[in-house]
């Protein structure tokens, strides 16, 4: 199930990330290319940093085009997506949970301490988003808006404790998701953000 | 052979980096950096996805020079370069199409899946020039502007299947190169581009 | 020594990592984040380049506390910062001259080049400032400000010929700060600047 869960989550990743290109009128090839930094970008970053390779995507390449379809599918859609705009929201944020859920598993696969478990698990789920905002040259979203990282971190810990504490796999990763779901879809709703620091001096 | 034009292709990245760092005013330095992570960045990402180490500059450190001393003659020849415009143009698109199969080649010593030495083909061409465009603060271009990934992809492909057809390997470099040099220039001077996907609604 | 000097300069780089979030109006954990990427993006990339693993935040975790940390207490005493512009100066001065030493000595241990070695100096020192300036969608001030890489590159040199002549390390590393650090402050004080390359014509 998290694997069909995880292939959802890399197809909205790719789906964003084709809406975000078409905000820039990129052409269908960057759209493409636009949909895998952001979707696969997380996790390759993730094992680059454990030294585990091959990378997830050059292990199973078909992945590749999963993204790709998922992209394009994206422009034959775009007439109707302004009307999706809640089915999406809803997906990205599941998309959150079990990417930071998997990104958690491989870092637990090569015994890491608990801090980079956590720290795994959250650069699966949101570097794609910043590499994607990056390559639009913009200041990436997450830095600044409502709760989207902090549902990572605390997703992330939870599944850390709950395997841990060796309850059954299944039902940490549920129990996860069942925290961590809800809260992206609150902090939406609520615009929960986190406090900022507005500093204006140049040093 | 190839790895004399590979030298020139290197060569000729860093140049054009030196020309984008002579845009933004930057410092000698900074034409250097540039121009470094433009010409290696490219192969530099392949080698990582690939866990193929050392890197190839690491490993062979004098194309740091050869990066350096191409980027610091551009800045002697600034003067009389606007006069070489389709000179670079050119070399540029034969550049593209070497590193597409110097990529391929790095792939396919590693046995990896076809899928992957295409891609590891089209990274080596195309990531040196969007490293240049987000450190110089542009949306890339090869998101946007004439045939430049396609052309790529398209020589990669030719390659790969070349050599798994088991053909002469000096042979299908030259045919790689006579399918996506010319289509390189033919895509510059028709201003060939691919659809764009242009979406102006926020989600 | 070398290791207290190298925590004191990673809490100063994310102390100015999150001013620069400040500026940016970016929420808490933004400034934590930057403040990581910034702090810890330049001896990521080294071991990445040299395939040293595991990273040395991987390897010793409670660094990512360390950052954060010194991340949130810039927070706290945002309003006497200004006061602090030289105090910052003088420590990220020193911070660049040790996070150089620090980068040569892991080129070292792996046998690298001297070539490489100072590379591996060099990208530790700066490649956090340019990751920092490419997420708050600047182009990187190093490309163009006073003497800074070139302060990395003089010590980094300095070091290595030191120790491949075989001298006491302790001395070595003294005499490389005694050059590197006074050099910075001569850049800021008297801004020394490289020459720049100025090219306005598209090519």
């Amino acid at each position: 199930m998290l694997q069909m869960l995880f292939y959802v989550a890399i197809a909205v990743e790719a789906m964003t990330a084709a809406l975000a290109a078409g905000r820039r009128k990129m052409d269908w090839f960057g759209v493409c290319l636009l949909a895998c930094v952001t979707a696969l970008g997380g996790g390759t970053m993730r094992d680059t940093f454990l030294g585990h390779y091959p990378l997830y995507w050059v292990g199973n390449p078909y992945i590749l085009l999963l993204v790709c379809g998922a992209a394009l599918f994206t422009i034959a859609i775009a007439r109707v997506v302004d009307k999706l705009r809640w089915t999406f929201l809803v997906l990205d944020a599941l998309g959150l949970v079990v990417l930071t859920i998997v990104g958690c598993n491989v870092a637990m696969e090569v015994d890491a301490h608990p801090l980079i478990v956590i720290v795994s698990g959250m650069v699966t789920g949101i570097v794609g988003g910043i590499l994607r905002d990056v390559l639009c040259n913009d200041v990436p979203l997450v830095f600044r808006s409502e709760l989207y990282a902090t549902v990572s971190i605390v997703t992330a810990a939870v599944y850390y404790f709950g395997v841990a504490a060796d309850l059954n796999r299944d039902i940490v990763i549920i129990v996860a998701i069942a925290v961590g779901f809800p809260l992206r879809i609150l902090a939406l709703v609520k615009k929960w953000e986190m406090p900022k620091f507005v500093y204006d001096k140049d040093l």
